[in-house]
């Protein structure tokens, strides 16, 4: 077994490895994100990329994993709302609709990045009624993610369905990033 | 608000009622699995009617919720492994492949059977190794689950991806229950 390390402070990132028996360390960068790429699809993969750098550069000979979520909705990404009418407003855009979450995953080792691949998931929302919509907003819990909702929590309400890897949605591909790793030679 | 009673006594189950804020109460019936199809496809409706309703003549007045949830491979049922050398069967003929996950629901009330419903998901295993599979195998979360796997705990590691609705596949479809819900003007 080999420890990584995972440059994210998300919660819910150390909860999927945790769950999967995997051990690690968590090192966060103060790197800001800022994607180059014209493409934002290409934003995930970028940002995933740049987070495992900056960590990589400060723990050499590691293995270190970088991941970066955004939801699009009609090729636009979507942020995590400032305020509860934006948290609202987004969840109007995404309701009854299909959505993609791509999650960047990117490994560095040696100041160096090594992989980049990304996931894609896609998300159907049930037609929710403004009043079921208005309910979840005033729970508070789609105030710190992207698009508004978590899948994880009491935001499981307003969806239907999904296509892809479920733990892509949450923040972390699990089965992708077991095959990067596989593929250095990684035993987690 | 109205509280609804969960017919299960699946710690997976409340905590998914927990996590989407529904008000519920626990009442579990000593009533045995016993389907009279002769089509394995009902078997998790025809169980979910049972248990709903033996709670239900228990609770007169109250909405009782029943579950059964069943792992199908090539139309065959997988039930709970009994030995690991059996989860380790079961995993080997999942492994690499897409099987169906199929939880029935049912709503009772006054002892009668108003709705049941049933949700399919298709998941599909990774290209696991053997090693992969036995190291599964020897942390025994394997033992207390049809189809020898949890795909909300370490089993994760082996799901590439899924297509329907992820709640289906630990046990309590959310999106289903509460739009059955909904069609019996029950607010959760």
């Amino acid at each position: 077994m080999n420890k990584v390390i995972l440059a994210s402070g998300s919660p819910r990132r150390r909860e999927i490895l945790t769950q999967i028996g995997v051990d690690f360390e968590v090192v966060v960068s103060n790197e800001e994100e800022c994607p180059k790429s014209s493409n934002p699809l290409d934003f995930p993969r970028e940002n995933a990329a740049m987070k495992a750098l900056a960590v990589s550069k400060m723990r050499p000979g590691a293995y270190v994993l970088g991941f970066d979520t955004l939801v699009f909705l009609d090729g636009k990404p979507l942020g995590k709302p400032k305020t509860p009418e934006e948290a609202l407003e987004m969840l109007q855009k995404l309701n009854g609709k299909t959505h993609k979450v791509i999650t960047g995953v990117a490994i560095a080792k040696d100041a160096q990045v090594v992989d980049t691949q990304q996931e894609e998931t896609r998300v159907l929302f049930r037609e929710n009624t403004l009043h079921e919509l208005k309910d979840y907003v005033n729970s508070k819990d789609p105030m710190d993610k992207a698009g508004a909702y978590g899948i994880q929590t009491r935001g499981a309400r307003l969806i239907k369905s999904i296509s892809g890897c479920y733990y892509n949605v949450v923040g972390l591909p699990v089965a992708l990033t077991l095959e990067m790793l596989a593929r250095q030679e990684v035993e987690v």
